[in-house]
């Protein structure tokens, strides 16, 4: 058998620490897949993990060190964007190859690691940075290789997706849902970068990258998070045959790339209202395949470290590729030009005239109306002095709707502020 | 830009003259993606096909001439076993690599193709073989390759789930359900192959020696269609929090490999449970990753062209392996030794007692009850003189479970065939 890949290792978190569990344990068919063993050589910490076996590897706190030492492939687990970046970047200079789990560092700083290691001639696997285990970084470099992919839509953050499918099926609302997923260990403390929809943005930014081949400026990724949501919202969805979930979505246009991350209604008979809690599920959509849906374990040590050490496989048997520059930048778009139904709820006085007016702006607007729901007062359970009216519109445009709102937000009839969320075109 | 990578392709049946359109029309991009351009230089079929261009290959009836060409991989899509199985071996023994979109082959003859493959050092491509367009293939041997991979199971044949799929949402019978599908061309005129599971069985052998690493006995692979199935069964599920769906199965046990296509009651919360038409889906479970699922079309010239070009495009890059052989056969299991819940249907005659001797044949055998239903004779619109006693167990062996029924059937009070149904262990 050939010479082993000897892999350093930069950090020891959840994991850090699986990729060496699963290393040692499959080591036998992981080195019969990979046509020689893959070695852990050095693993670099800033804090040891004393219970972890590291083996015959060599142990350091000090990060830099790691590229210089006999390595062939740096594997980057320590996140962040500055020390990271700075780590994947001495490993190329130094002629090593990459393997990074780091959505953060190749949304912000992809392209220009990327163009690093073209002109380094050196592999960069970086399958584990979104949706963990699930094997879709391949599926759009290998498997759909011969599409021109025109679209991807997904949920990516399973924090996200725990919290909305937990309010969905246990009727709780986002702060109890929240509460819930940061017991049941799904959610940070801080779980702001999961529930604003930053995480879903740099995987979409990632996978956006790589399936239209363009450098995507992630500052113009529109994101928006799911804290807004009441669960009033996903009775009313659910009455209009629609599921709400946080997707990101990304379309190529003529003129640039439309990329977004926030809340959508999701027709209740797509496969993706049909994934709940934490699983992650991506839909590719190419010229010749149509659409494939991937779905799987979104986060979790072992499923990442999954996907980190088929990267290492791949590379070890001359698979991995290395990165083609990006060679056009396309656009991004955002929500710029967007056109899709919208579900809106407007919190009118419950007194005669105020859906009149409601319909004649709507109107004046030239927004259609595919459904209504209004409720007699008195079977709201608070007996607020107002209702909710709840329409679905037909395709409206981004500009038109926003416009609309804001003139329904002055009536004199309308109290409170209006929730827009838009419906998934899927 | 490297030399081209010359493809001689046999068969221009509607896969044929899919990769022949693919090629052209994405060329750019797949030449890009595989470094080099993959130009058509051979085409094979027996039938000419005037409205296709193949542009400046040459074209011949003579299948037999096509590996002693100046190609660098033979793409084999005139399906069937004994001339596909010559060309192939033919076309390795030039020193062609092949790809191929043949289940049948595989199934029968894939550990001696593979075998032969390894000692001449050639690649063999079958993304296409196997799911259409789903690069499940791919994902088994390389995404999942950290994974020892326990089980499969999967709806791989997409006339039999549209089939079911319409019983379910329209109410129609088998028949009427299968006349639609061949109207609609999801169908052949003789469906045998597909509704018997002879399809989905060759599909299932091919992923299963993939991912348990094994030869597969395919004629020990245990084969049930779905021709037996009835709009009552289907509606019964519904009511126990079943769908009825075709499923391929594989588990890897100590002692063998546990291969089994037939009909099954889907917890109806399961994805698998939510695949309709002619979608395919396959979930695969591995040890680190735990459970992923691919979706995506199943058939189809494009979708199927996508995968056979995906393929080129690895051998372009020197990324499609050269099969490993087998290094042991598995012994097949089929249903031997499964344990699984079972749904029952009894016709019995409506008198007192009938469901007391059910009950005791089933306790004697010990096989505990976990749901039963039975009507009101009256409500049976065609007033027979029987009513079906439909019966969901817990767990039970195959053996027993086979032992009950035969006991049942010749009880008095017993008229007509049980139907028996097991429950998906996913």
């Amino acid at each position: 058998m050939a010479n082993a890949l000897r892999v350093g290792l930069a950090g020891l978190g959840t994991v850090g620490g699986s990729v060496v569990r699963l290393l040692a344990e499959n080591a036998a068919l992981i080195a019969a897949r990979a046509g020689r063993p893959i070695e852990l050589a050095r693993v670099a910490s800033r804090t040891p993990k004393a219970e972890l076996d590291l083996g015959a590897a060599s142990f350091s706190t000090d990060l830099a060190s790691l590229p210089h030492g006999p390595v062939d492939v740096v594997v980057e687990l320590i996140g962040g964007v500055e020390d990271a970046g700075a780590l994947v970047e001495a490993s190329l200079g130094a002629g090593r190859a990459v393997v990074t789990a780091n959505k953060a560092l190749l949304a912000e700083r992809g392209e220009a690691l990327f163009a690093l290691a073209h002109a380094q001639g050196l592999p960069v696997g970086y399958e584990a940075s979104v949706a963990g285990g699930i094997p879709i970084v391949e599926a759009l470099r290998g498997g759909l290789a011969a599409n021109r992919l025109d679209a991807l839509a997904g949920i990516v953050n399973g924090t996200s997706n725990h919290i909305l499918t937990a309010m969905e099926n246990d009727g709780q609302d986002f702060a109890a849902a929240l509460a819930e997923a940061q017991r049941l260990g799904y959610a940070e403390a801080d779980p702001t970068f999961d529930v604003e929809g930053v995480d879903a943005a740099q995987k979409l930014a990632v996978l956006a990258a790589l399936a239209f081949e363009s450098g995507i400026d992630f500052a113009g990724v529109h994101v928006e998070g799911i804290a807004a949501i009441d669960i009033e919202d996903i009775r009313y969805a659910r009455e209009l045959g629609f599921v709400v979930k946080h997707l990101a979505m990304a379309r190529r246009h003529a003129d640039g790339v439309a990329a977004r991350v926030h809340l959508a209604l999701v027709p209740e008979r797509v496969l993706l209202a049909k994934v709940s809690g934490v699983t992650n599920a991506i839909l590719a959509n190419g010229d010749a395949v149509g659409s494939t849906v991937h779905i799987g374990p979104g986060a979790g040590g072992m499923a990442t470290a999954s996907a980190v050490v088929a990267d290492l496989v791949a590379l070890a048997r001359g698979h991995l590729p290395v990165p083609r520059p990006a060679t056009r930048r396309l656009p991004a778009l955002g929500v710029r030009g967007l056109v899709c139904p919208h579900y809106l709820k407007i919190p009118a006085i419950d007194q005669p005239g105020v859906f009149a007016e409601v319909a004649e702006v709507l109107s004046r607007h030239a927004i259609s109306i595919e459904a209504v729901i209004q409720r007699p007062q008195a079977i709201r359970p608070d007996a607020e002095p107002w209702v909710p009216i709840v329409i679905l519109t037909n395709d409206v445009a981004e500009t038109v709707v926003e416009a609309a709102v804001a003139e329904l937000g002055g009536l004199g009839g309308v109290t409170g502020t209006i929730t827009r969320i838009r419906v998934a075109d899927l």
